[in-house]
């Protein structure tokens, strides 16, 4: 359960407003790489997580840091934004004639959607969406993508502070980055972790890899003319899980399969030669019936007890 | 430049079509995490690297032999699709029954709009898009995202090659799984390379390090009653940066802001309660019009030369 | 700031899984009527609200509640897919052949991309995106996007709960259809009291309503025949604005503008015929030249001090 | 079925051309609240109604009025856009150098895609898509959806006429206000008469009201210190249901249920330690085997007529 | 504007119910090539012509008869879905087993989101987006993308068609076939229209086709090892705009430039090895600042009336 | 499978940095007619197509050549954003004023997400997306919607040219002009093709077209009052499947079908009433059950061997 404190973790409170800084301030709010990402990434990853003990506890507490991350950064633009112009084009230009340089850097659903408060989408007005955030119940994986996920987020946090030098926005922003420095760290010493309590024997990803084709794990394939990659350790050292060298290939087709199609169900009306069979209406052209009365046979013996 | 060749890198070939799986399928093709993500991704890292050398040379090669996997996946599920059903449903019924019950897992875009064809959409019908991939111009992050990628694409691999028992699916699979385990690597010895290369000192991101927040960077926040986390590498170790100690508090604010957020524009017709001024129609409630104002002394000294 | 509690705030367990409730369960979960929606609506309000007090206390408090509803159906999401079936097709047909039957009603990325989690998208897979919330700065319409988002949502969770007889779950259904039962009426409250308070006099959004066309506030428009919507209240009733009564008319053009349109430029290569005058390309057609002239001539005066 | 008339519902004559403000003006034709959303909404309930008489007939008469209004909107737009620059940025500037000014302010795909004619986007260029409106056959809630929709959407139309002082668009505006005015007293009056057709008891969303849970329908939660949420009627006043006084109580667990998980299936590679059991490949852990060995018992007994 | 008549276009009326069916029929409602696809693409072309007379008209008529057509096909989804499932699955299965084994292929927002009503989304329950249409004010371009529309929607419906034998779905089908049939015709000889009134002279689209490259307008390029792509009429035919004939070339770079990028600001930490300039933080690496400064420069000329 | 070249297809040199116009130039790399969407588009149908030799050599080889084409597109505009600025907004403006003026039109995600290198997005930040593309598997269809896709992506192309006086810019641009030029043609005369090799007999997508409603094929429906467009060739000349003429006539109900709705699931709630029956609870209204009870009986008769 969560429970709600009046006071912010750490002051957002900016020294002037700017709106124009407002509308890039969005990307580290609800960008791909923002904080509503790894909010809500942490928060899926907890709750999912089947792991009772270390792991999971430190997934949900930094689950709510990082709703109190997304609050600060609200709390931020809507600050940025006191008083974004709402008035009459014309009128504000007579009054106040540079801002008529500047309105076209606003981002105008401040002003029109919001009503001077932050938003849910990125600095170019994409909202917010779940295709951003991993969460496979894999803690391994994860890890990994909560590493790339803090490093991309501080680094356009980064980009941005680069953008001001309002002290109040860049004594937040000061917060922010050492978080993100912080957790970094985190999720790699976690999976250090994973691989002491055995959950991973080399920190690789290798589900299955026991049937895994072996060679295929020790090469790196170039296609490029003149590649330098060659002098990459990807090429010239040894792996990380067997100890065997890498070595390089030139990319070149394994197989003489040339991806040549079957016949497709001719209702489907796709243009067809007629080269892998008669593929006659209403028949199917067999295979996929073929598909079908297997798992029908399977259906039925199992039905009525047959397990010839 | 890119050339084609007809034969595949791998050969694709399942021992016999099977619509049902061909839609579990898709996940590894158009999926967050299919190989259409990180075939774009390599692309685009590519094409934006400025360090010419190995690093551009081994993304761009990479990036070859990735839009030669997705051509792969794509001739597997079309012949997994061969003569998938597009008869009338109760015709079909009447003449093979048990077809009825596997007709709800099958993905019926392969059968109305791709015409027995692979999609370019995850396994629910979610078009790719460029939401999923990441490519920030710093090698550092981009490794981090690249490591990601290949460790979750090849989990959903190995899950997807568990649902299916066919010779031949199985075959490729084994080769996919061996390049992901294979490229895990390539990303995890390319920030070791980074660092040896000097682009990186510590493998973490930290630009603007030295005016982030030293103290915020090496505590972990909890909140959960009776966690745990306090026992993990993250709160009993060292900074891989500094190599200062890591320590655990309490999550608290570490401020008495309390979020309280100024007047708005009255055009806006926001509600507001005149807490922080009077914020009369057109004067703009005195704030933005003096961000503006900042820029617009600043243009206006500078075209006039002023520079006081 | 946000504080996690190890608790949930009511019990979440089902009496024993079942994988294909769970595929529909999504919807009240991540959908666009769905409590993710409703967390992130209430706290986007609370963060954007501009009068302190009992609004913004009371919008606070629920988002923390909302966070701990979408915990509540992420930990029912994951037991009801507990041994959620990852086995190759095959094999399991063969050892458990109802199994074939049931499997196309699972949703696939339980299995493959979440590892049996909850994912953060509706019932067939669309991941939750910032488009369905709404956070205007404006509470009247807010707390009436409020009550349509609870009533919405308290439908689909009726819904989904007469697709079940499980008892765990039925009796956490219980209590969130309690909490939308008691939401809707604190947001129809809240508008109550918005209009005590004389944020709103009419409870009908209304700014700039001394200008809007008067008489067009007053009639019912029908254009179907036959139509039997004359009988309504909307037409035979009395404005709740200023207590005239409404009447019928057909609908019909008030104006004899035919929406011909203007001259493009040349330069977008748009078709054009002539009629609205030369378009010679570099001349723009004249207009937006002229509309350009003004903010030119304006920003110009300003800067140079003519205010003529 | 639809007809159209070559004539406007209203005149949508600008009184001369202002692409910056064309730009804002597409947040009221295809964005989360604009004209499109409404026109959608209307026509999907109305469709979908299976009421026959007023409410239907008052659905579809909107729905048809809604199509005029983005037609209006439309006209409007591309009367504003006429002559819209394209031509070379710099001979331009060398031209009329101002335009160089505005040009960061114009919507581009204004000029690169439409050629001078509305988007079907909003403001910012996200396309307008089914996820903003509500049709659930549901009268009661559809109806409260419509009210806020009309809200919000008057709302973003008074801010965007706030920012221009043509007279011709807003003379359009005033129309289009007024009809928002009339439009969310429709919708309430709606509800009132669907009470007194007993459709509706209570205008609350009350379906499964019987068996919901009766405490927890008349509680306010309360978990930010200091909160003075507890002063509104919410939380002082009494149920609009059943008359019984709302109370209000500090948000806390109403379970010692910690969310704690159970088995995974093996094959799916979560990571899990093993606390709920073994969890051997293959065995499924059991629990799904058994839910899904329900539904196979009954689809046996049911086809072979073996009813105990 | 537009007007509603209560009688469908034509009747809509299926046999019997068939939720299955249903789920499919979506795809050609809300689907990418589905109904609402092409009535919204009329629709904003119609609104966009800035061409007077018959084809402004005859675009304004076919976007009303397509509203009708969208009309029909939701009247048929909602009868499809007569008495659509909303039992509880377990009691549903005791009474009536079978229904076990086709409820997987329903789709479930169909019961849960709209309440047995048509859904705007396809066949997978992607949500309608404009990002479907094409309104570019150019006629050619929009002729050409209206027969693509009306070729690709009339495949899916015969496809569709076919998953049926229901009479009374049938009839509708026959009537939506030839009008998609009807209206590939209406673009075409709209093409030739565009012709004989000198809109375009090749019914190619060719703006600045003065100065395109000449050559590469006449190239069939090749990289597939035997290929057999040089038999066709692209390779062996005449050009359509200027009868010189094609030929083949291997597809080989006509340059030597190989994507070597310059310098990156320093500020946005790009990874960069000095190859391209010093770069050091402030100076921009000189480029930009030199753009910029164009454009500085001739504002700052025009506004002070200095044409040098 | 695929193979890099180092060098490009051709030179993509801008004679200056110009972040403005790389912002507009998004639109023809990631928009929804850019090349993303062609080279997408041409890689799926040629993975798909069923007929192997000169049709499927000829899409795989121009698939090739549009990844290569994309290529040169993102080279180009990381050269444009040579140096795009990063540094603090209030520094820069004081520097170097004009900097201000020309903020505003720049993609902000050019520089806090990407670095200075293209974004896989259209030119207001829109993701690419898989909806943007058409493989069917039919090959009329899909060369319909090509020869539309080149000509829209050839008029974003020359719009945006008309934009820059860059010669570098300028001198690619025509080589890409060029190649729409050539790729319309090929489609166009691969339909040609089509027609002579048998696999479409008028050019027109006609399946099913043997019972086809032939009276709905030769009509032009027209409902706008004084219409003009009874005088275009698809209203007075002669069909091109059939020779047969066209007629014109007012667009009215073929039906007194008016839509009414039969009784939902009471279950569902929704609302309804009563004028199709009864519909108590549970019951199912009887219709649905009868759709079920159809397919129940035929698998039920298939399993056990009736055929009655």
């Amino acid at each position: 359960m969560y429970r709600h404190t009046r006071e912010l973790q750490f002051t957002a409170k900016p020294e002037k407003p700017d709106a124009l800084f407002a509308a890039k301030f969005q990307e580290i709010l609800g960008g791909q790489f923002g904080e509503m990402t790894v909010m809500m990434q942490y928060l899926f990853q907890g709750w999912n997580c089947r792991v009772p003990g270390k792991y999971k506890d430190m997934i949900m507490d930094i689950g709510a840091e990082e709703i109190s991350h997304v609050e600060m950064l609200t709390v931020m633009l809507a600050r940025l934004l006191e008083g974004a112009p709402g008035e009459a084009t014309d009128k504000a230009a007579a009054a106040n004639p540079a801002l008529a340089a500047v309105l076209g850097g606003q981002n105008v659903q401040h002003a029109i959607v919001s009503g001077g408060g932050a938003r849910p989408t990125d600095s170019l007005g994409n909202p917010w969406n779940a295709g951003y955030i991993a969460a496979s119940g894999n803690l391994l994986t994860d890890f990994r993508s909560n590493v790339a996920a803090e490093a991309q987020s501080r680094l356009m946090t980064s980009r941005i502070a680069n953008m001001t030098d309002d002290r109040g926005v860049k004594e937040m922003l000061a917060f922010n980055l050492a978080r993100d420095t912080y957790h970094q760290q985190q999720w790699l010493l976690g999976i250090q972790m994973l691989a002491e309590d055995g959950f991973t024997e080399t920190q690789i990803e290798r589900s299955n890899g026991d049937w895994e084709n072996h060679d295929a794990a020790h090469v790196f394939y170039t296609s490029t003319n003149g590649s330098a990659a060659g002098e990459g350790l990807w090429a010239t050292g040894n792996s990380l899980v067997d100890g065997e060298p890498f070595r390089t290939e030139e990319l070149r087709p394994l197989t003489d399969d040339d991806g040549t199609l079957p016949a497709p169900d001719p209702l489907q009306f796709v243009t067809y030669d007629g080269n892998a069979g008669p593929g006659k209406p209403g028949t199917g052209a067999g295979a996929h019936g073929q598909g079908a009365q297997n798992v029908v046979t399977k259906v039925k013996d199992a039905l009525t007890g047959d397990d010839s």
